[in-house]
């Protein structure tokens, strides 16, 4: 029920505001005897983080993750294992950069959140978005990296940039290693090369895009989701929704389903020792809401960055017409820093799927 | 948490095989008040029923609902209303057309959810696809409409269906009275036309194709929705996703976003009276997960049917390879009546909102 | 969310009203392959039913329940067993007296559910008490066979009558055959005896009177439960707080703990084989709300049967001071038919529980 | 479904363990734009705190509350207010005395619940009790300050001791004022003075006891609450009987209610104004689920302190037959830290039913 929680039996409820002193999340439900430590969810978060490039947003966040409880050391092993109780992340927010925010707190941004937060709640944390703002993402990227630890090193949970703006990446090109060696999740290296143009060029300009990002999980066996409104698309669907500008969401082929015959597009099915091989998985790893055993293959669209240079038609709060233009530190392109998260989403809802199977099945 | 069960504080919960005794639902979450008799339900159930044209399955339900709790006459009017109470509806499976399912029963369909469902739960009521057949799709109709009712006169949730296998419809031509005219639920006459000759041939073939469907709400007022997890685009995706066959939802310009400038996709706002006016609504009538008060418009795209009569490699139960061709009543493109469960899906999403707003906001 | 619906895993929701056309449950949450019919629901339904003596209500129902869904052959024995499909069953209402109800639609009985109603709802089902009648148990009685076989053979439930107006049983005397050879649920034959005298008395007196009654399961495993908020005594405290007329529920020692001292209170141990062995049993099979292994030991109070026919004293709905007395058939001590019913509750509770404990352990 | 939250619409999730860095709660869906501070927090966490009697534990945290979100400055009064997003409390453990846990460690306390922790879990935080210490009722009293707030000045919640082992209060002797004049939150100034002789005597033989404790809510308003599951009283139940140590929870009546007869226990009414008045209040201010206007009265037991220093037979986690008695800083009466508990409790299952009635009714 609650909007700030995601997830059944492996639930992360996060909280926080961009310019508080901190934000972070509970994950509960994570099962006993787990080892965690604060090394294991800091290394996703490094990966998250801002300020690493000039692509993405300069605010300079430290972003070190505390482990406040649910941690204890195992009998066994000395080291710290999860206990079955909830575990409480934090993480402090070190650069509130005091500055001027009266604009944004007079005026509405087009395409962001402050008109209709306004609308509904009548008071508005305007200072950097607030809630609303994509520093909430990083309480998830924390829990991703628990929810990793659930699925164990079996299941892999990737993600890749695939379009930013109109240029898409050519899939015969793909490679996992190349998302490792640019700044732009891109598993094609001559996009890559072509991205950088683009989003320096959209950067001057001041102005923004869209991006395209795929997540993908392998070693995730037959038989988890679950039918009707528990399907394992609509948990993937909502989870990646719920990400900060993210206006879409795919499975397996997606929309170009549409345009499919019933013959491409089912994907046909061979015998393999004890096992079934799929021919083609045009339906993403996933029928009827639940696993086939092939890889999970989501996609999400995250609409162009919202606080541009440019100046827009908008109103005040008082309902006066006026412009308005984004000043500060802004990614030209917000749906690079949507990979980690789409990772994030991808593991939580894996994770809460493998647990509510146990309780589906009795067994 | 409940697989069976969509919404939070408006709930429906279906239950049902294809070719059991009934289907129904249980509506749980109705406020009083509400005049409600089985005519009020039964005309969408109408609108949806098989048999209507030789475009869709040719299985020939009555589909006549029976209301067996949840409504009263009222004090003032005499005529029936919600107490409150669950609303329980029922509709009784008429047409088990009694055939041989031993094919079904052994080998899986390629497309189908028979090989996850053994792998979930080792047992499966094969008949007519059992608990995974469109036929539950009728329990939420039966359940949109009550949604309607709650969401009252101002608002209208109505569908269209945009694009057939390769075929788009041209936006300029749209006409809501157009869908009323043609068997597709085309908005746009011409491309109906050219739907029927492409369906006419897809079916000949043996074959099928997707679609792709629109779902608009108009009248939704500004401030419904939350943040964060329970946003409103992520409870209507996961309600559209778990729509049978469907495998991707858009809010807005969705994955066309991607290939926007942010000037472009901004929804710039102008003054308008005591209101605000938004010069263009890219963002589908949400943003930051809270309604704007502009119309509500999300798409979802259904796959071709996977029965289809040209045979398919596949697998037995019993893991030997075969191959298999769906026989029977089945629709060339089972998007077409996609169109009604994606009005009650929005419409029950909204009715939970509206709900849930007074909740969250207190008053 | 839903106030219809009890449990998390193992789910029911329960609809349906006094005098409507039927009344029902869907259980959702069951796992599949367990064997169900008919009968194996029926025939707790049978121990339950009004008019099987003298000193409950006379009304005559035969109360036969209909599985609608979620049960299929099974492959290799050809019964019929759950398909991990949402289980819908129905008992139609036979025995609707028609007759003259404008006394209770207009006054307010007192200790009745009527006058809150009407506070609340603005409209109110008033013939035979509509959602607030003790006929919703019915349901409860008829899911709670489905989760005694969720609970399987080594887990047995069953409730007594301890205590009816001020006759407490000798605890010395418990037979739990004996609770089947009388009409009270009684456990202590010399009891029984003195119910009988009392009850006859009560009833002729046109007055009521309260009961206790306790449930006990045995051969729950040490391990199931939560602690904080999911506690098993939490759950079923909520789950035996919600039977109709009852207005308290302890564990073990419940409200007598208050007078022992903590050596008298605390259930020592002693190593017992691989196992552990509890010298006493006061905390009722709970610890900080994790079963022991021990009985789980709960007690709930029935209030006296609120209908009687000495006059009251009340107001009716236009406001105005008037007396009721309550005709029709009543039973004196409606505690008597609360036993099947805090069986099927805590049956609820612990198949909720028994799955929770495979997704909160991950095994 | 989350066993470390409580509520609904009004969401309290707890974390942390007695002797990790810190503890803590989230409250979720708490409505804008209502006053709160530290200091509106910090009041009833003094009330509640340790270390203020020598009747209760010597443990000295000065138990100070950080608003870590959900708040922000109003645009009017430039107060802080709730914004609707989640409120971040947490309270560090400052007073984790370093001492020898190598007893508890490896042998389970009777009355505690070390052993059944082992057995779900396999791994337990053994240093204080860990998560099921009493120091986890800290963040409850937190929430619910932010309760009472959301319930308003119109509504208050006040609880008192009304039972120390055998030692009840007289009744006629009510004095809420008293309740704030002796270390026992005893309403009757008679009582308090035994009982301290009798509490010093029981600290001093290294002994226990129990308590009962009674909390009331008075100016709810006729309407809370709902049938069946969602009963007032069934959520009130399950609130107390989750606080540590509490092993029975009844309304109004209670238990006594089953030797009173209809005549006795039905609430009679007479019209008053446009209202009406109950003649007497035996069902606690609740039928049927739903609250009658009249003070809600509730009433818990809370078993004697399952740590003394006389020793009890116990087992080893190696399966060992031992003795244990427990050192360290202990109450002789827990049951009397569990009145602010109570009324935390309270608050939050009327805060959450506030809500929730906004949505039950639609208005």
């Amino acid at each position: 029920m609650s909007h700030n929680t995601y997830g059944h039996l492996f639930r992360v409820t996060t909280w926080g505001e961009s310019h508080g002193p901190a934000i972070g999340c509970v994950v509960d439900g994570c099962p006993p005897g787990i080892g965690l430590t604060e090394a294991d969810i800091q290394k996703w978060l490094d990966r998250r983080r801002p300020g690493t490039s000039r692509f993405v947003t300069q605010r300079q966040e430290e972003d070190k993750v505390k482990i406040l409880s649910g941690v204890f050391e195992d009998d066994r092993t000395g080291g710290p294992v999860t206990t079955g109780t909830p575990i409480s992340l934090m993480i402090e927010n070190t650069d509130q950069r005091s500055k001027d925010y009266t604009e944004i707190r007079d005026s509405y941004r087009p395409g962001h959140a402050d008109y209709v937060y306004d609308q509904k709640y009548g008071v508005r944390d305007y200072r950097g978005g607030g809630r609303s703002s994509a520093r909430e993402t990083a309480s998830r990227v924390a829990a991703g990296a628990v929810a990793r630890l659930v699925l164990g090193p079996s299941i892999t949970v990737r993600a890749a940039v695939v379009q930013i703006g109109p240029h898409a990446i050519d899939r015969s090109k793909w490679s996992w290693d190349e998302v490792e060696n640019n700044p732009f999740w891109c598993p094609d290296k001559d996009a890559a090369a072509k991205w950088e143009i683009f989003l320096d060029e959209t950067r001057k300009a001041g102005s923004s895009c869209g991006a395209i990002v795929e997540v993908v999980a392998d070693g995730v066996p037959p038989g988890w989701g679950a039918p009707v409104y528990g399907k394992l698309e609509a948990d993937i669907a909502s989870g990646l929704m719920s990400i900060n500008a993210v206006k879409g969401v795919e499975i397996g082929a997606g929309f170009a389903a549409a345009a499919l015959s019933g013959e491409q597009n089912a994907d046909e099915m061979r015998s393999h020792g004890n096992s079934v091989e799929f021919l083609s998985n045009n339906n993403g790893g996933v029928l009827g809401g639940i696993s086939t055993g092939q890889p999970i293959v989501a996609r999400m669209v995250v609409k162009p960055t919202s606080s541009i240079l440019t100046p827009r038609k908008t109103v005040t709060k008082q309902g006066e017409d006026t412009d308005i233009r984004t000043k500060g530190r802004h990614d030209p392109c917000v749906g690079i820093r949507g990979a980690p998260v789409a990772e994030a989403m991808l593991a939580a809802a894996l994770a809460d799927h493998k647990l509510r199977h146990l309780g589906q099945t009795g067994r």
